[in-house]
């Protein structure tokens, strides 16, 4: 279901060319002061057009709330956001809708909901729903307090250096995926069970809702596998739990350990590439050459960061009610 | 919670060394022929002690039927099976309470308890519990009917030969860790949700409550970060949706497309290891030097593959059910 | 949580005197016919103003579909539905603060959000939020089809003649209550489990969120008490289940039984009374004197039918969901 | 499914006449002090065969703890108890199995699990399973610690005194039914939501899985129909929110404001009556019929005040907990 969590509990709906797509989060505490202008920093972050290689549409993409929100303080009741679609032009996608977009949900869509599905621009599939991930994420970094939580690009077409990952891009004619990695620090330990909530259960299933994502490890990760158990075990330093490595990246046994909590995601290159494709068209039932031509990021990692924060962010504060290190009221 | 599943499920308990490891499955179709001997396979695939390298901890690990079969026959009604623990050292480890080991749960546990688990053999946190889910599996395999699901060792220590790898870990008298794979054939295309139940957001969240998994790729996985999206992108064949490559690993839009299904995990090298390490005493309040004896397996990796095999199987079923792609009762 | 059902699933949201009121169903089959029109029927049975008795506030009430409706059929995305709140006059409420009013959540709302909570109108605890429960039920009906739901009123303080019941309460210058009842024919018989999620479960859950329902009672209810079990029970006469009586109320073991759902609810008097009454000012912390003067029915229980109706409608179309008969994708 | 709560949540296995019946309580705090002389007060009040009229099977009916309990003080890990099944005589019932028993959910259990199910004793649907109900209200009453909840009976065959009641039973040679009442003191305010967890909704989802149960009211109940709302309402005394009457039953808005919490069931008659029945013979294809011999209650209304009082009780620690009113781990 379109739901995740369990005391910090998120809904979210729209599709890209619909009137709006949004988000409600339940179980927010009640007392926590929340302004349009805390979301301004995230919302940019995330936004097209301002990268070269990422897409010109703009929105405002301001929310637009519709309960929970009370004299600019959180209510305790649910807290639902919209964010408008207003820039759209479906026309672009009508026309090739016999022609399902390798890489994209097109024909899975078409295949689960019997046709029926929203197709313009991805519909409930589209990239676009992320903003209330991010919208989402706002609100939880708000009663994580001192705990941080900072995703940041580590390569892009294998390049450190994101420019040149894109540069490879745009000389190619073609998209490119990358890696992001986030980290956390100021979790208590204890967070976290070994069956089946484990820490790295609970990120990695909200982490894959984030369109793009193919891989994630905690830690040393995959890394693991050529190393002896003597060299990964983290040595324990103190009654803190300090360890003197971080290659279990925080988490033991599916629970927080109190050291920083790392890991990584695999974005793969945007599927609309600019290079022609071979693809099914349903209706002369013959192979046919796709060219996309909308407006598309040629790499999608780069603006992934923001949102992989976002639903760290929002994990986190489910994990921290669950365990009552959060309170369900502030005091005012 | 210790529960995963909406139509197909579980609910684990037990500890290492209490009188019995379990699970219940709620949601079995009513109809399905079980018998003890559906589990002997897999349960031995699991057991160690048959392999170098694997634990002598010898049990006969064969399910008691609490509740739901009759007459040899789901009845419809919550399954419940038992493993007795039968063969436990605890002395083994009440000496050593003091030194949390390395890797192991010993720490967050006690920080997330209290001080009041169970701390003999690792308790909740053993891999002992692995056995529920290989119990679990055999019941999901059997309604998933021309459905495969396969995993396999890929490497041991970076090893393509498991023996090699093996070798490695008794030379330098250490414990290593490997990549285990997982390939389902004859899924149907449409199971999953974009929002926030993706088939990798399923599949992740189960598979790392399978202790020491620290990893997961999807198709072409971490590999995609060096990719360009016109190589990413497979080509759709034809109006099944066939493809001419697989990176996508058979789910697009977090969907399956009705390609193989194809992932891989990796897994730690196992925390006990025989050399000796560096922790803390909480007794004495200094550093201490750990040296695990008990009957541990060099390489965990080796019995992986099964207990992947089991709780894919039990996500499959959960998703097949929620696309009523199986009855909730069987034509007897 | 501010959520129901499982398979078709609700999410509310809202305040009484905030932009909108609205409702997140999840699991909404694709390829049913949904336009506006089809909820004017349920949506002016719910409407005040209209008969003596109910509050004169107005307000068109027509859903704003948000998403999972594309071209006036569902697309099996979440679907999502506003409901403006344009008529409304908050200065009646924000004077009368400090002074809770007897039989409304304004006290225990102010104890359970720590004074954050929207207080004008009731906020989210107000029955302006019914609406989007007959929204939701107007789907739920579409996908019940040839079952129906049909709730009416027994009697209006203890007059089974609606008019004579409310002319009490004119008379009597006082808010009076009643009693309403719901039969559904068309079920098949085996929905429901027995633990936890019985029949009667389901409904009483979802049915006590209604405000100001206070009991419930399923075929003979409260009168079985007084009855021998050979007078109860309900003798079974052919292989259909069909029984002589009913006084099962259409569910035995929790279970439907195939027979008429049969189930009555109590509503309690309209809280807000023209009466004067005592109660408590926090600003002066004494006994206060409150006359509630703004635009309220004598008697909320005239309104109940559609609202009793329409949740017992979603719970059928969950129930018909898990136990699959009916479709997730309709036939076009 | 079969479970039931949050963060205190319960699931429930087992048949009649299988090895044993059982229940799992995920979210115990941990570090209660738990012993099975713990458990003998409430089993032997469940228990038939003191008092006349309740049934002569006799079991010892004490927990056997096979995880979350360690050295008698609970660990935090699930916590799975199991009530042997001793003392069956399934020869009583399968003979009879063409012939399914009105007011018993024979018929239902038929349809639902396709025949499938264990018709012995009623199977997963028999009243023995409240043992499992019993036994996790002695948890949950643990930690409810000064909460006081207490449940009685208030009439039996319209009998305010149980004894006269049964003696009606008795000499008509039928089973009767009752009313029973429960109150709880102590609570806090602020406990449950309105939509859709109102503390009216989460009691009368978890009291209807109670067989036999065939209403439930709150404070006033039905006899608000009849009443003003200047009567029903209940004047608010002072900033604690004590109010003078208590029609309300303790609840407000779905929430509990402090008062008693107040409610009261019916009890159907038992359906196993000494008197010759009607009903159907699948084999036969005609009407036949029906005498139950079985080991019976007249009045299952007897054994219900406990069976209440732990269903409540484990409602309320799930409440507590949400509400962070409980610690999840105790001190100590």
């Amino acid at each position: 279901m379109n739901t995740f969590g369990r005391l910090f509990r998120l809904s979210i709906f729209g599709e890209s060319h619909g009137p709006a797509v949004g988000i409600t989060i339940d179980g927010v505490p009640a007392g926590i002061s929340l302004r349009s202008d805390d979301f301004i920093t995230d919302i940019e972050r995330r936004k097209g057009g301002v990268q070269k290689g990422t897409t010109p549409r703009q929105e405002s993409d301001m929310p637009i709330f519709q309960s929970g929100v009370f004299n600019d303080i959180t209510t305790g009741a649910p807290l639902t956001m919209l964010f408008e679609n207003k820039n759209t032009r479906s026309g672009d996608y009508e026309k090739q809708r016999a022609i399902p977009r390798p890489g994209h949900a097109d024909f899975v869509a078409h295949q689960k909901f019997g046709g029926f599905e929203d197709y313009r621009g991805g519909g409930h599939f589209s990239g676009r729903l992320t903003v209330c991930l991010v919208g989402a994420g706002v609100v939880a970094k708000k009663i994580l307090q001192e705990i941080s939580v900072q995703a940041s690009i580590l390569s892009i077409a294998g390049e450190a250096d994101p420019d040149k990952g894109l540069q490879k891009a745009i000389d190619a004619k073609d998209s490119v995926g990358g890696i992001v990695e986030c980290r956390v620090t100021g979790l208590p330990a204890g967070l976290g069970e070994p069956f089946f909530d484990s820490v790295e259960s609970l990120i990695s299933h909200a982490v894959f809702a984030i369109p793009a994502i193919k891989g994630i490890e905690f830690g040393a990760g995959f890394a693991a596998a050529n190393m002896f158990g003597s060299e990964h075990n983290d040595a324990i330093l103190d009654g803190t739990g300090a360890t003197k490595t971080n290659h279990a990246g925080g988490i033991v046994g599916g629970i927080t350990n109190g050291n920083e909590l790392v890991f990584r995601v695999v974005v793969k290159p945007t599927s609309s590439t600019p290079k022609e494709q071979t693809t099914y068209n349903w209706e002369t039932d013959t192979q046919d050459i796709l060219s996309v031509k909308g407006r598309h990021d040629l790499c999608i990692a780069l603006r992934v960061p923001v949102v992989l924060e976002s639903v760290t962010a929002c994990v986190l504060a489910d994990l921290l009610l669950m365990e009552q290190k959060i309170k369900r009221v502030w005091n005012g």
